[in-house]
C-alpha cells in the first residue's frame, strides 16, 4: 500500500433496524447494545475469576431456561478423564452412529458447567444429533494449550468407537476457533479427519486483524470490543499467529475437512468468517459460507426464523458430508 | 419489533486498510473515497443526458485502456436489432459451444458503448467463455422495461442457437439486478432457464432496503451514496417492489437457475447479495456466496490476487453446472 495511504474516517451515522427482519431478529436488534466488560489486568488472576464467575452466573440462568425443556437426555461423562455432556435430542434414530462433537463460546473464559450442558442442548437440537458437548477446562487457572488438548482427547476416544466420517465438529465463536484447532491438530497428528467441520462466526484470528473488527465495532450489538485482554489470558505468552491459537493462518494446503461457515453482515468475526472461507477455499477444500443479513455475533439467540434458516443449511451440510443419511433413515 | 425500539448510534471512526492485503488490493483502497455524484431533479431530463454523458466520459478511457490488449477478438454485432459486443477470448477451445450473457453495470445509466465492449472483454477474460455483451438502452430515453425487454431480446436469439446448458447468464450491480430479472422473465414467459446464473455484487433491490445501506455507507469508497435517484429514472413510474425491477423480492420456489454471488464485507450492496443468497436458498435454489474481505462494490477492480481468486470460483461454478466441460476440453 502507498507510504501514508489513507484511513477512511466514517462518520457517525444512526442505524435503523430493517423492517423485513422477524419480530424475534427485530427483538433481538431492540434490546440495544450489551454493555462491555471491562477486563482486569492481565496478571490480577483472582480479578479475572471473579470477573469470570459474574460473567457465568449472568448467563447460567437464561441458558438454562432455553434448554429446560428441549426433548433432549443429557448426562455427564468422562471421556478420558475430560467431562462431557452427552445429549441426545429424542429424534435422534437409534440406529444413526453419529456424533456431533460440540464446542461451546464465550472467550475461552465462560460457557462451562450447566451454560456447557444447556449450549451442548441447543446444538443437539440445532444439528438433530447426538452431541457430546465439552466441558474443556478454561483459564485463568488452565490456559493454552489445555481447552485444546482436552478437545482432542475427546475426539481420539471418539474415533475409538466410531468411524471418522460419523464424527462432525463444530463451535461457536471461541468454540469454533477451538473446532478448526482441533481438526488442523488432528491432521498434525496422523489422525483422521471428521466428516465434516461446523465454524458459527468463529473466533479464528486471536491477533484480532480482520476489517470488521473496525467496520463492525459498535454496530454487531452482541460483541461490542476487543476481546484481547481474554485472548492474552488464554494464549498464555504463546505466539498468537499459532494456528492452535488462530486457525486462520494454518495451512490448509495441507488437508482440512468440508466445512461450513456462518457469520452475520453486523458480526465483528464477519472478516474472522469470511477469510476462513476464502483461505479453506484457496487450499480447494470444500466449504460453505451462509451469512446472516443484519446478524450480530452468534446471530438472534437461535430463536427466529432466520436462525432456523441457517441451522437447515448446517443439517443439509452435515447430511451431505457424513456417512449416515438421516433424512432416508427417517423416512 | 417492540414500539419505539432504539436504532443503533455508531460514533465516528478511523478504518485502516488492512496489512494483510495485496499491494493491489491496499492500492484500490488507499485511492480512498470516490466523490459522490450530485444528482439532478427526476424530470430535468437534460440535466441527466450531460451528467450521464460526463461520468460515461470519465470511465470511458480507464475500462478501454485496461482492455484493449486483453487477448479478445471482438465485434459488434445485432441480435435482432439490439447492439452485442460477440466477445471472444483466445484461449476459448473453437469447439466449446458456450456463451455468457454479460450484462454491464453503471446504475441502468451508464456502461454502453465502447465501455460495454471493454467490460464485456473483460468479463469474457474472468469467465474464459465466448462472451455476448448486451449494450442495452439506458435512461433517460429509454426506461423500465426497455434494458430488460433488450436483455430478453437477446437471450432468446442465443437460445435459437444453443443449448440452455450452454448459456451462463451474468452481471455487475445493475447488469446483477438485470441478470437475475432475465432469469426471473424467462421462467415466467416458459423460456428454458440458463446453465448458471453470476451475480457480482448485484443491485437486486432498488428500495434500497438491506442494512449495508446504513452500516456501509462511507465504508464502501466506491459507492458512496444511495442510488436513488438513479433507480427512480430507470423504474419511470413503476412500483420498485417489481421483481422485474428488485428480483430479490421474486418468488423462486416457481424455480431458478443455479446462481452464484459475490460480495465484499464493505460493500454498500452487502446485503443485496447476502439477501439475494438467502432467498434462492429458502428455496432450495443451488447458490453459493463467495464474500471479498474489505472488498468495496465491484472488489479491487478486477486487478487483484483476491479477484482473481473469486473469478477462479466463478469458473469453476460454470463449468460444474454447464454442458461443456472446459476444464477436460482443454486438457
Amino acid at each position: 500500500m502507498p507510504e501514508g495511504a489513507p484511513s477512511l474516517e466514517v462518520p457517525a451515522r444512526v442505524i435503523p433496524i430493517p423492517a423485513y427482519l422477524s419480530p424475534e431478529a427485530s427483538g433481538v436488534l431492540g434490546m440495544g447494545r450489551m454493555t462491555a466488560f471491562a477486563y482486569p489486568a492481565l496478571e490480577d488472576l483472582d480479578a479475572w475469576r471473579s470477573m469470570i464467575a459474574t460473567r457465568q452466573e449472568a448467563s447460567v440462568g437464561i441458558l438454562t431456561s432455553m434448554a429446560k425443556d428441549l426433548p433432549v437426555t443429557s448426562k455427564r461423562i468422562s471421556a478420558r478423564g475430560v467431562g462431557v455432556y452427552d445429549l441426545v435430542p429424542e429424534v435422534v434414530d437409534t440406529n444413526d452412529p453419529r456424533v456431533y462433537l460440540d464446542l461451546h463460546g464465550g472467550s475461552f473464559l465462560t460457557g462451562s458447567g450447566e451454560v456447557c450442558r444447556a449450549t451442548g442442548a441447543l446444538a443437539a437440537m440445532r444439528s438433530q444429533m447426538r452431541t457430546w458437548s465439552v466441558d474443556y477446562r478454561t483459564p485463568p487457572d488452565h490456559r493454552f494449550p489445555a481447552a485444546l488438548d482436552d478437545c482432542l482427547v475427546v475426539y481420539r476416544e471418539l474415533l475409538e468407537t466410531h468411524e471418522p466420517g460419523d464424527v462432525v465438529i463444530g463451535g461457536t465463536s471461541a468454540g469454533g476457533g477451538l473446532a478448526a484447532a482441533v481438526v488442523l491438530r488432528a491432521r498434525d497428528e496422523g489422525l483422521p479427519l471428521p466428516a465434516a467441520v461446523v465454524l458459527s462466526t468463529p473466533e479464528v484470528d486471536l491477533t484480532e486483524s480482520g476489517d470488521s473488527f473496525h467496520v463492525n465495532l459498535g454496530v454487531d450489538s452482541m460483541l461490542v470490543a476487543s476481546l484481547m485482554p481474554a485472548n492474552l489470558l488464554y494464549a498464555d505468552g504463546h505466539d498468537l499467529t499459532d494456528p492452535y491459537l488462530s486457525p486462520l493462518f494454518g495451512d490448509f494446503s495441507k488437508g482440512f475437512a468440508p466445512t461450513i461457515l456462518t457469520t452475520g453482515t453486523r458480526d465483528l468475526f464477519l472478516s474472522n468468517t469470511v477469510r476462513m472461507h476464502r483461505a479453506l477455499r484457496a487450499a480447494g477444500i470444500t466449504a460453505e459460507l451462509h451469512v446472516l443479513e443484519a446478524g450480530p455475533h452468534g446471530g438472534f439467540f437461535g430463536l427466529s426464523p432466520e436462525d432456523a434458516e441457517i441451522a437447515g443449511e448446517i443439517r443439509r451440510f452435515i447430511t451431505e458430508h457424513s456417512s449416515h443419511d438421516a433424512t432416508s433413515a427417517t423416512q
